[in-house]
């Protein structure tokens, strides 16, 4: 299975006392106390033999590392260095997540700051087309331009929830994310469809959009094994972006700066950061991380291409607002949600555990439908304990289940049950 | 007239050779050079007895006030500590304006930073309701939640090209902006309607909202010549927020924080920061910021009452790229267009000056009525000296007019003709 550089450290651990730390369960056992208590809890972290598993963080280790100095100290839940998640509270209400708050997660470890000292000169192979050229950031740049919001959601965001609810005896591996690795931003560049029609269409026969990272890859290990490389259907070229810039400034070098393939409702995997080449292609990549990796596979199963790959994001949503014990009163309840490849056309929010619900309107600008919208419903909330949920309706009628059935991979999760937040209104 | 501190300073120095530098014209007169030139070249600044007359700049100074570290140093021209503009090439391509990118314009310097200490605890009176009480933004936030994305605009941006349009002999005071005192951004509070509401009502007989900064007053002047008390009409109760938080984070003091009432479509002057008193009225405040300025009134003629109040934003566009001389060949012509009160329903963009013109698609998400899109046309520029202008019409059918006649406060700038962009192509 892939192989990158963090592995290769977690597997030097794996004999230690580190690779046996169970997870607390937060959101779905927390007795709510008196006085404050939030539904995210400090976990320590689970490690194992999954595609997600990081490097040995110190439990309790709150610092971001220096690359990532530039944001927020207190956004975010470190998981490791490569693996960090925005605070459930502090994804901000304004639609359009601050960069400075946006979750990181990489497979890799990024390459170096080099590559964005000169961003116009960062080049990109286009293969699979009629005539098949490099070309550079600046000559992108003169193509087209476009832009688009996107929820940016790593594959395995709400992966604690599917945990928590496992059988006896079953595992899943993988980083614990409640909601914080999901954002919502809006990317500027070239439409890929542009540079492919620049250069003469695409080749015969190609059916997917096949994409590589720039990372530099580890010594030692075979390519395939470690390489960023994901291949999507060939039907997003009318809405892959070829992006230079988030919320506009420069795309940072911790997003995937200085170009960014962006693939619009697609899970964040398949977004390749760094991307150097773009190649419409006749099959899917055999790299691991497409082949083997990141597909729908039972509990216990291995990953294998046969399965479905981790692609579009299914329609989800979740509360940021309260989150904590409060008092009685009028409260405003609030929170994000989105239809993954459609908009989301209504939510509806619960604060008795989903046996009663109430539409909850849908608040600010609407970015389109790979975006998120924001809720907000204001009601009095009695004194006692409430389980507070929401659910979300897409635009082709798909309603969030209650719970999503557990995969090996942990991915997908996209339950109304796994995020409810409970609290005590005084 | 309003006399806050920075007129203090101002004319004190009336007398000296910093009263009567001109303004070296820049877009209109451009002439292309060999290599690169822009369309924004530095200008020395004005001085005069208008309304925005600020502090005595060092002509040449470009560093931010130590108040405004947190901005991005080059992105900005520094008029003043308090009249700090976007430059034209940098406000982003994102739709949204990236907050350490927005221009920064007072009338009056700002509190101390001692009111974002806690902001929560800020406290607005509600008045001209059927039970006025003051909240604090704890109280506002158990009421609502609301978020719009408005263009956030200065009265005076574009007053360079009206006064470069001047005849010989007449004069309009105040700060040189071209186009770089606007920005979009997304605002996030409680929508004023729904704090009316729940304080009874409005109280019979009221016309007007009438906002009320919190700046501290400098001493030894008359309070209604200084205060920053703005008043609107009834009608905007519909979409009026009191905002605590601009594109997903606390509202910066800079920029109004904590809390700012937002008046979507509304100029810049009119959006109260530091907000502290909220009233429904029977008439427009007499305070001399809006009795006596930020009217609309003939070149040479005094401010006054009768005169229609700076409120809404007529239809407006200009090009933010290319600004450059470059080489042949395609490039793409992008920028910024908005209706004011109405979305913009299209946009034109034309290379030869305004003889002919090609309609430009229009780019990004749309974020409503009140925010701006962004166009952009990828075209073959040939060799040669071009023009480059673009034009907006709204919703409402209104077509950017080539000129805007000029008036005394040199208000409400929107032609085309004046940020067209003059650049060789070699």
């Amino acid at each position: 299975m892939s192989e990158p550089t963090i592995l290769h450290r977690r597997r030097f651990l794996a004999g230690t006392a580190m690779g046996a730390i169970g997870v607390a369960s937060a959101a779905r056992a927390q007795a709510p106390g008196a006085g404050t208590s939030t539904a995210e809890a400090p976990r320590p972290e689970a490690h194992g033999a999954g595609p997600e598993a990081k490097p040995a963080a110190k439990p309790g280790a709150k610092g971001l590392p220096a690359s990532l100095a530039w944001k927020d100290p207190d956004a975010f839940i470190v998981h490791s260095s490569q693996t960090v998640e925005t605070k459930r509270g502090l994804i901000g209400s304004g639609v359009v997540t601050p960069i400075d708050r946006l979750f990181i997660r990489n497979n890799v470890n990024p390459p170096s700051d080099a590559i964005v000292a000169d961003r116009d000169a960062w080049r990109v192979e286009i293969a699979g087309v009629a005539s098949p050229r490099t070309l550079s950031v600046a000559e992108l740049k003169r193509i087209g331009l476009a832009s688009v919001a996107t929820v940016l959601q790593c594959s395995g965001n709400g992966r604690k929830y599917m945990q928590d609810a496992l059988q006896p005896g079953q595992k899943i591996s993988g980083t614990p994310w409640t909601v914080g690795a999901a954002g919502c931003v809006i990317w500027t560049g070239v439409p890929l469809k542009a540079v492919v029609d620049a250069l003469g269409g695409p080749a015969p026969g190609v059916r997917f959009v096949t994409g590589t990272g720039g990372e530099e890859l580890p010594a030692g290990l075979k390519p395939k094994d470690v390489m960023v490389e994901r291949s999507v259907p060939l039907s997003t070229l009318d809405t892959v972006l070829l992006a230079w810039e988030v919320n506009g400034e420069p795309l940072p070098l911790a997003h995937g700066g200085p170009l960014r393939m962006i693939v619009p409702g697609y899970s964040g995997v398949n977004n390749i950061k760094y991307v150097k080449t773009v190649a419409l292609t006749e099959a899917e990549t055999d790299a691991k991380i497409q082949a083997a990796s990141y597909r729908m596979h039972g509990v216990g199963e291995k990953a294998g291409p046969a399965q479905p790959s981790i692609w579009e994001q299914p329609v989800r949503s979740w509360i940021t607002a309260p989150l904590e014990n409060g008092a009685a009163g009028r409260t405003v309840v609030t929170g994000v949600a989105f239809g993954g490849m459609n908009a989301v056309a209504r939510v509806e929010v619960s604060i008795d555990g989903g046996r009663t619900w109430a539409d909850a309107p849908l608040i600010g600008p609407d970015l389109g439908r790979y975006a998120w919208r924001l809720f907000a419903l204001a009601l009095d909330l009695p004194a006692g304990t409430h389980v507070l949920a929401s659910r979300a309706t897409d635009a082709a009628g798909t309603v969030q289940p209650e719970e999503t059935k557990p995969n090996g991979g942990g991915y997908s999760y996209n339950g109304w049950r796994g995020p409810a937040v409970t609290l005590t209104i005084a």
